[in-house]
């Protein structure tokens, strides 16, 4: 399995330097670049997610998720850049149920384990629980800002970048940093900080993001940005 | 105050009548009629409106609206239609704090009194309670689309027609109502349930949705429709 | 009918005297003041509704809108404030195809009269012709915010405050407001360069509109904002 | 370069494999199925993508995705079908203009050549031109639902399903997919009527979209599927 990941990893590298080389040749692969002030949006960093045991379950977490996370936290907590915190749970999880919240999606994937009425499976982990004065938003879909006041919310306090954390990359990270600069949002992808659960898929959806959506940069280009902006709330 | 009342209410009944004749004239004032499957959208009939003592109370709760939303409740729930119940309230009421949830809406109205955490205050009526699986949708903005996920889980789930209930008129009743129609629902308006705390303002509201974004219904007309309308889920 | 006009006026200044003695009490009609960047927002000032002749013909227009967004539209383009005009028009006018984007809302109103290709009938008035770099939005529905890119428009370039102009006051530039601070907007209404057809309806709904969504100020007022404020861009 | 090709390819079938062997275990991979009522959603099927000598020209449009549409629109027109086409220009193309409906994209690749004023470059391609009653619809970002109408005009229409085509899969129909399905509407890719420019690009994301948010399904399952559908608009 490690043979076969390294493999993957390196046929993998080969394709996006192929792609690379054409996208840099037509004008793709530019900098959107970090703005005046930034918000911290982590993806669904919840127990379903982020624990054993769950089909939602990904990879990483412990040994490099988590320690990101807290590193950027910090840095947030102590410049008073606002933090939101998504997770997803339904309050309708009986697939039979023609009413329920779960929309289509249950057709798709198994989220009619994310129970509204067993707060344990959707609660942020506690290993970065939110502080007070930090949004929980609860969501339907995979987008942060599908169906949910994000995009006002962050315009309304005059945020122009968002840092986007979490899992899973090729699901709802991505479908957030997508709408982000739709929504008129700098949009950056944090590398070390958001995870999968299948081989390759961090890979392929970080360079698709960083090709044509959002700017990947590490967690320390990060750190570095959020310690030195200097933002004065007007 | 009661004199004064009825010569504004026979003042709005002439210009009501001035102003159909143009429309009727026009071409407005048409009839969106009910469709194949309703749902019951309860807008903000938590306790901040529907008790005494808040700044956001509403008139006529007791005595109008309280028993026109159990009636339509009844119908809703012996045909399994979907009923969805919104409330409205932030996760940061202080509004010196530049990362408010609240946005810009408390520099117009007293929002911050709707504090997340006294869950009395935005609790859902408890004589209209939800029962199990009813939807309860907390929004931060006027309408009850803006923000939430209820375009897709009403299209997800089949509804074409939302009857839309509650409080208030001038505000998150009407906000409701115009983009219901935007996202392609039959709209109705349902008289005696929606209520607001200024004196006019259901009538001049009424009439213009009336006018232009949806039908206003009595209660037992939308009974009838309900009790009636024979859907069959696919 | 200037008689009754009168009557109606006075009586409705009443209500609002009332109305206003309430929300002052229970804070609302609170100020959201103007903001850092502006755009001037100018809904559906084209030909269907501008002109005469029309099922949307407007009053006032020759002889107060037109001048009142000559004004605006020369203190936004000296000091390079981005502008926008909306209008509305569709590619399917024919009530009985069932794929009309009319959507339902010619079950209330007559848009079929507002057919794409017949561009005389949607184009912006003349007499205040867009010039090359301003934003010419076609909507399909009452907000230019639902279904359209003007949120994320306005976000991307940095604007925080609109000046919402246009017609009408109890339609397409009250759902606009309703949605701009709900996007996270400072939503301004310009008192003289909102207008409507039908006796009333300017009144109630910028009286609605200033008690709870967006600042209904004077042109002058704006006009010494625009002149005044001083943005430069980042 | 095609033994190259051939390397990723079959190292992707690999990395798919044992993907998939992880979402069947969890419950991922499941079949959305097809509705009552279809549309075509076709994206971005305009000469700056479809053409060759663009910074936007995709692989496989002659020989693959135009005899695809041909067929899928020729099925949609019998049965009255609707039908959408996606484009993307803008009003404002200078990088430097600070009022550009750009937003940030331009930031990130080279959309600044899709000039509102210069039609050639983003009218539908001509072998697969849209006919009178076909939505032909301006987008300014990836998703096709993003800042347009399209979800409203669905439905109100009563579509519940919508099969999309076009390019490129690695952004405006994944974006357009993803959000298919949060919006309520059951999704299906249209596999050889999907196409990209970069090589493995149209493979991992297909294979994403399989997992989570649409089926990924053959021309010919999609034309057995809209000549045997026996929707009534009722």
């Amino acid at each position: 399995m490690d043979r076969e990941m390294q493999d993957l990893q390196s046929r993998l590298e080969d394709a996006f330097a192929a792609a690379s080389a054409i996208y840099q040749k037509r004008g793709f692969q530019r900098r959107i670049g970090f703005g005046r002030k930034p918000a911290l949006v982590i993806v669904d960093m919840a127990n379903a997610w982020t624990r054993p045991g769950y089909p939602f379950t990904c990879e990483k977490i412990e040994e490099q998720l988590i320690p990101a996370h807290l590193k950027l936290l910090e840095a947030c907590r102590e410049h008073n850049f606002p933090v939101v915190f998504t997770t997803t749970c339904f309050q309708v999880v009986d697939p039979d149920n023609p009413n329920t919240d779960m929309g289509l999606w249950h057709k798709k994937i198994p989220i009619e384990v994310a129970d509204y009425s067993n707060e344990d499976i959707w609660a942020i982990d506690s290993r970065i629980a939110p502080i007070k004065g930090e949004q929980i938003m609860i969501k339907k879909r995979a987008s942060a800002f599908h169906g949910t006041y994000l995009a006002g919310y962050l315009r309304a306090i005059g945020v122009d970048t968002i840092l986007v954390t979490g899992v899973t990359a090729s699901a709802c990270v991505r479908a957030t940093i997508t709408d982000g600069i739709a929504d008129g949002f700098r949009t950056i992808a944090v590398r070390e900080a958001i995870g999968d659960r299948i081989p390759g898929a961090v890979e392929w959806n970080l360079f698709d993001i960083d090709a044509k959506f959002g700017d990947v940069e590490s967690v320390d280009s990060c750190l570095a940005y959020l310690n030195t902006v200097n933002f004065r709330n007007d």
